[in-house]
């Protein structure tokens, strides 16, 4: 018998997957007593981007829904996703936070820490694994999969032998984008287990339909743990159906144990939660195996083409395609998930819309290319390089032995505000959104984004509720007309129908909601870029810094101003050589593809 | 090189399995170019459903739907499914009338045939395998895959080396309900490449999320022919994704050489398409491994609890699920697909609602014991036999050896309306649907179903269009209100909102359409039965034959009704003994469940 075994994603990427993260966590307590009655090797609860999800949006304390967790589900190991040095934010903090966060994670109900770098450099997780270990918990070192010349088998044991060097109590390959096809798993999968002495989880994407055959290649390979979604929240860009496996598996050398009828009831009660998210599913849900061919994930393809789409670009997209692919090999071609999936997307759009390759670089390509996020997988290009840093040095240390400790600095900035040593880590996860998120909780003003449903939209409030008119006089061509709005339909986040009656005649009208942007004044009451002196972004995003003033002389490439877009730092240089006219942005603005940021004249 | 080659279902199975088979032949062919240029070894185009849906809804000619695919698709093989002696339609058709449907098919285009019978008696393969070759057409013999105690690897082997020795160019397995497993499609592979001299074919629906692993260990097994769907139309009911097949078989040894990009293409084609006829979507598409429990096809449950609510008792739907299998195993296990899942549904039904297991036999229950159908894969139970048919003999011949020619007569009964060969092969397989869309095509009349969209739905219609009227004045409680409509919106066939205007203010309105049926009074003015001697049908149908007469005395158990639904012939009987006082149906009558049809006082 080789038996194997489960981790369900039914609690962090499952929904992650499919609903943008916003289960919660009173969806999750109701159906936990079967969850943990079904003998899962481990539940993945906890995460980035449910931590982030919990804070921006639901406006629940992350640490609280573990704690909740933790006392629903005693007899299951829980299991969190950690972005190595990075932990749970987008950048290298100082080993004191890593510390003190893996800490508090075990302390709270963390048993098995999934821990990966976006480069599979494996110094970013030395700290995070020591920490696990020092606690007595499961530290798991994970591979990035990706498909590149250097992505060798024996690169990725190379890789894999050191994380157990490490400490690592077992190994994980992470296909976060669909890329693993059933051949090279079965070949992947023999070789590490071969040559490794600990177990090897396997974490794939059914995104372009191959994960199931992913999964029952590896498991025929000796690769005992896979991870699977509840039906409910399976397929897609989700996971294989948890069910689908078990009974693929049953009867075999491989059974898993787990009883069917027991799973399909806890998938009946996900189908009815997941139509109260309604709002936040993707059109289509099917397959997608474009990534096989350009290798973009679909979540970064759809990303692309909305902010493509916002520049009026969007025919542009296929060159955009083809760009990424090189702007990968210029970058020793890291695997793409977070954020280096966002660096080198935005640098293949600049490259394409600025219409010399490198004109503009953003920061975080050139912090990329002086070491700061470690060492790429290959060599990169020298003139890319080069051209990024001049001569400025390239570091070759790991990140964050440049870090000083900031336990005690993120402490005292973040002060009162945090009640507890969890609180800290709030703030120091998600600065802004975390700070905020405190402020609100002791000012007792916490309130999650409300969940829109067709119903609760469609309904006519009651006269003492209504927050816009629904009565106008329009006046057009000298004529006045009587308008009265009847109803309303959503039917999607940026569509909606209105119902109106036109002096008696009734009409319809379908609005595109279009995140406040317009085609001639932004968001901001900033005007729409229309000179080559027109300082853009890119991608919508804040202000962080402005590095002009109003009458200074700068040159085309200068550095402008810094946005913060995606989760990374940007900088935004001039488009032309002249004077800074006119800067229509301040620190903290909330900026538009497209506004006119700052005006420059020649 | 051992080259697995494709058959594509997108314009056959895919749309049957997914919008309910209503793909329109305009939809087919813009993309027909593209399609033919895949090199799939076939596509699958035709079959019992689309030929019924083209003449019931869609207002087409199957034949001509045939006739331009053959000319949009001259380099691919065109293959049809084809239910043996049933030839398209739901009875037994007399040989001579099988040779001529066959021989039309070949004439208008189909070079592939895949024959297949419900019972897996080969026997009611054989006319039509040798009609195949006739034409020098490619006869495939099909063994429908169920899971019973007698369905083990050499009975299917022994079933298709019988095939073979009729003449049979080819075999596939037919999982129609998405019952195998990886495992066992290995075995059964395994033992039938090893002793068959022809091709083998699987065709496996996704239903349970099982197909795509089913597909790769049969290819590993020899298996050398799969189907699968254009992503655009797969999963769920329907079947594994073309593109993931393509993508997981590339660079090994069961490359498909098929272009990635291409058949992107014409999924990015159908996407669009689908969106066309949401109105058909079934709520859940994803993946339900229930029938892996209860063995009861999805398409069947969900029959089975629209026909249980309808009556009230949609609660006792487990017991009807625990029957099923009884049930099938007193008819000697048939495998459940048309039209023996409905035969075995329904007596299921019968045998819960009744309180007593076959106290009501429905008349397709009687003639299958009879041995009208051919020979059950394993004996029946004689007890229920005994009491379904008392001392009448069964037949052992093969069903059509009773029949005489009917050719002839049908082309007499149809007469003029049928103006060519193929005409004759309308009516023949759909007697009274194809007899109506005769006299429609002749009275210039036809008129396919009209597609409803949300958009169309929820527009105004201009003034001199409207057909219903949208302002009123309603008294309630001696109080009169103004009404007025101002827009509707449908979520679905049978749920609408109105948004109305009730004395000037805003209201909202949901209105679930039941198909006519209501809680008093049935669609046909029929009361809702109340009392015990209430005669009731079981399933929506309509009335074929009467008989008795109003103050006939009656015992119970009496054959008083014969109805037509879901394509079979039952017979209700009296629920008590005493006087037929009323009739309130004639024949030909549409009948719900619930409504009296009659009224029995004892």
């Amino acid at each position: 018998m080789s038996r194997v075994y489960i981790t369900d994603t039914i609690l962090r990427d499952a929904h992650q997957s499919l609903i943008a993260t916003r289960m919660r966590t009173e969806d999750m307590l109701p159906v936990c007593e079967k969850l943990d009655e079904v003998g899962f090797w481990s539940l993945e609860v906890w995460g980035g981007a449910t931590f982030d999800a919990c804070v921006r949006f639901l406006k629940e304390d992350p640490w609280e829904r573990l704690h909740k967790l933790r006392h629903a589900l005693p007899n299951t190991r829980l299991q969190m996703l950690l972005r190595g040095q990075n932990l749970l934010g987008y950048r290298h903090y100082s080993d004191d936070v890593v510390r003190e966060f893996v800490r508090l994670a075990a302390r709270e109900g963390i048993d098995v820490f999934r821990i990966f770098d976006a480069l599979n450099d494996v110094r970013n997780l030395r700290v995070a694994i020591d920490a696990v270990k020092e606690h007595g918990k499961h530290a798991q070192g994970t591979l990035c999969y990706t498909v590149s010349p250097v992505h060798t088998v024996a690169m990725y044991l190379e890789q894999a032998r050191d994380m157990v060097d490490m400490g690592a109590d077992s190994i994980a390959i992470k296909d976060m984008a669909g890329l693993l096809r059933p051949s090279e798993t079965a070949r992947l999968g023999k070789v590490l287990r071969d040559h490794l002495d600990v177990p090897l989880f396997l974490h794939c994407h059914a995104t372009a339909g191959l994960a199931e055959m992913c999964q029952l290649k590896a498991v025929e390979s000796g690769c005992a743990h896979i991870d699977t979604a509840i039906s409910a929240f399976a397929g897609g860009t989700s996971h294989p159906p948890t069910e689908s496996m078990v009974v693929a598996l049953h009867g075999t050398p491989y059974d898993t144990g787990l009883d069917l009828g027991l799973l399909q009831e806890i998938s009946a009660y996900f189908a009815g939660i997941r139509k109260k998210y309604a709002q936040f599913e993707s059109e289509f849900t099917g397959v997608d195996t474009r990534v096989q061919v350009n290798q973009v994930p679909g979540g970064m393809m759809s990303n692309l083409a909305k902010q493509l789409e916002e520049q009026g670009a969007l025919h542009r997209i296929h060159e955009v395609f083809e760009e990424i692919p090189r702007v990968r090999r210029d970058l020793g071609f890291p695997p793409l998930v977070t954020p280096t999936s966002q660096i080198v997307g935005t640098q293949a759009v600049l490259n394409v819309l600025t219409g010399e390759r490198y004109k503009t670089i953003t920061n975080e390509v050139k912090r990329y290319l002086q070491g700061g996020y470690g060492h790429p997988p290959a060599p990169v290009d020298e003139a890319v390089r080069r051209k990024a840093i001049g001569q400025e040095a390239v570091i070759d240390v790991r990140p964050a032995d440049l870090l000083k400790p900031e336990l005690e600095s993120l402490k005292a900035e973040i002060g009162d505000l945090a009640e507890c040593d969890t609180d800290v880590m709030i703030y120091a996860m998600f600065p802004e959104v975390g700070k905020a998120f405190l402020s609100e909780r002791k000012a007792g003003v916490l309130k999650p984004e409300p969940l829109i449903s067709p119903l609760t939209v469609a309904a006519p409030s009651p006269v003492a509720e209504r927050i816009a008119p629904t009565e106008f006089k329009v006046s057009v061509h000298g004529e006045t007309y009587d308008v009265q709005i009847t109803g309303a339909n959503l039917d999607s986040q940026r569509n909606r129908r209105f119902y109106i009656t036109l002096d008696g005649v009734p009409q319809e009208v379908d609005l595109e909601v279009l995140s406040g942007f317009s085609r001639t004044v932004g968001a901001g009451g900033r005007p729409i870029a229309s000179k080559p002196g027109d300082v853009v972004t890119s991608m919508p995003g804040n202000i962080v810094d402005i590095l002009v003033s109003e009458g200074d002389r700068v040159a085309a490439g200068d550095g402008v101003l810094v946005t913060e877009a995606m989760k990374m730092e940007t900088q935004i240089q001039a488009p032309i050589s002249g004077t800074v006219v006119a800067i229509h942005v301040r620190k903290g603005d909330r900026v538009n593809p497209n506004e006119t940021l700052m005006e420059i004249e020649p």
